[in-house]
């Protein structure tokens, strides 16, 4: 079991590799070797062991990912992209990267041949996903997205369902929900301060709210997220016929309730660390989010969501403390 | 008014051109030059008047695109393709026409800059949706095509949304049903049998029915596409807000009813001429095609089906005399 992991230094990517490395096997079998790429060379601590390599591509070059496929790895994920708020501003980049990068790998898959069709876990995004939209999303509303992010995720999707349909690979799309708690510094992500309002605070520092708080997200934790790549590596994907990307499961949730949660769980002199402050730009692209699902395929397929918003909070506090007595 | 017509040697092209000749405005506006291209030049009937200019370019080539696009038209039509049943087979030039060609025109848009903002219509197709769908497919249903074609058509419709939102151009795509009955040859695309059933007998000769006669399709007429590629060009986009893109309206009808239709018009002999012959690979692709539809948004601005198939038929043979009279 080869494994390659292309975005490896951001995130998700980083618990994705640490995860694979602790469990030791994937799909059943015992990994041999993860290749774990990014535009800068992805750091893990020193006593990885021998099965894990790092490296630096940039998905722009499509040779360099010839370069990388051409190991012919059994399992591919894919997480490298700019992200919302970088690709809204640097319009050529965010192309560059999240189609051009994702066409890149597709093609470098197909152009190995031999009957080589690795398992494609693509992280795509509901961000996919535009207003106006029904109260909640079932699995067959279109995609419509109101950002140049949202829009390059929603054509890797087009893409990898059609070059799975012709047997180049074995693909998985999924819709990741916001990601909540995101450890350490904001990126520039227009999500960034549901992670913030909640990390901030627990740390003793003061929170900006750029939106109202009656504005409801559809969230996931990092652990939760690390756990539907790790299914949409094993799972079956015969389950899924055509269709290759399926929302994941999430909480849908208020702002507000997200700070109620952050009360009972770290009390209300935390909780009072968050001053709202608008900033209309981030308000008008988060207005456009989807924010509720029937997420009915993906829950079938067996991806489960966290149990609720405590016990995300929790989980943080747990992870953040786990970190500090690692370094 | 200056127009541009990419893929004006098809026949919708062609079509279009001499509407647009014969109607001398277009948007309420004089029409001052018509660019007519193609990968080979079209050609029209030498009396077309100073207006028309014919031209060949490969919209694969990003500087042909850039040339075209220079001279700042106010009203492109995008029509140029390769057809389903051809990008299904040659999977590179699929992707590089019907994809990059439609990316170069964009970009070429959106280079020009100086606060330039064409209306650009895009024909896209119904192809891009595929089953299991419902019994009518609403205005909101996902783009989830069981092809090539209809894969780089859906992109296409993405990256048109997505270059109108950020103010690049002022983009329509339509989503045309199958043509019927196309005049002339045969093409490459997985659909021609429906036009072959109604032409060729009505010339006597004899025709191919590779699918079952219980297989419905969605229909309009060549005159109802060239409506709609007016109306797209004419029309209010302040109705369609983010979504760009509408599926046209049509005719829902078997093969059966065309048949039958064919029968009250021309006789039983004409209709006589027609020998199922199973074909599977056709009957494959035409078994993921949608084949009913509510076509709410585009009917409430304005796009307009044909009245019935008999209709359609008196239309082509109408057509069919008018131009052997011509020639």
């Amino acid at each position: 079991m080869r494994i390659l992991i292309i975005g490896a230094a951001g995130m998700l990517g980083r618990r994705l590799t640490e995860q694979l490395l602790a469990n030791g096997r994937l799909c059943g079998s015992q990994i041999a070797s993860i290749l774990a790429v990014d535009v800068v060379r992805p750091a893990f601590s020193s006593d990885a062991g021998p099965t894990l390599e790092t490296a630096t591509a940039d998905i722009t070059d499509a040779n360099a990912l010839r370069t990388l496929v051409a190991r012919k790895p059994d399992v591919i994920f894919h997480l490298a992209a700019v992200v919302s708020g970088e690709a809204e501003t640097a319009f050529d980049k965010g192309y560059a990267v999240n189609l051009d990068g994702t066409r890149h790998l597709l093609e470098a898959v197909r152009q190995v041949g031999e009957g080589y069709r690795p398992r494609l876990v693509f992280t795509s995004s509901i961000a996919v996903f535009g207003a106006p939209f029904p109260e909640k999303i079932d699995d067959t509303f279109q995609c419509a997205p109101l950002t140049s992010y949202g829009t390059q995720k929603a054509i890797g999707e087009l893409l990898l369902a059609d070059y799975t349909r012709k047997g180049f690979v074995d693909g998985v799309g999924i819709r990741l929900p916001t990601i909540v708690v995101r450890p350490g510094k904001p990126n520039k992500a227009a999500s960034g301060f549901f992670s913030s309002i909640i990390r901030e605070p627990l740390v003793g520092q003061e929170a900006i709210l750029p939106v109202a708080d009656t504005v409801r997200a559809w969230v996931a934790s990092p652990t939760a997220a690390v756990g539907f790549l790790l299914h949409a590596a094993n799972m079956d994907t015969g389950l899924l016929g055509d269709r290759r990307s399926l929302t994941m499961p999430g909480l849908s949730i208020t702002v507000a309730e997200m700070i109620e949660a952050l009360r009972r769980v770290a009390g209300p002199q935390v909780a009072g660390r968050i001053t709202h402050q608008p900033d209309p730009e981030i308000a008008a692209i988060v207005a456009g989010w989807p924010r509720d699902f029937l997420a009915t395929r993906a829950e079938a397929a067996g991806f489960r969501a966290d149990a609720d918003f405590d016990t995300i909070i929790c989980d943080h506090i747990a992870d953040e403390e786990a970190r500090k007595a690692a370094s």
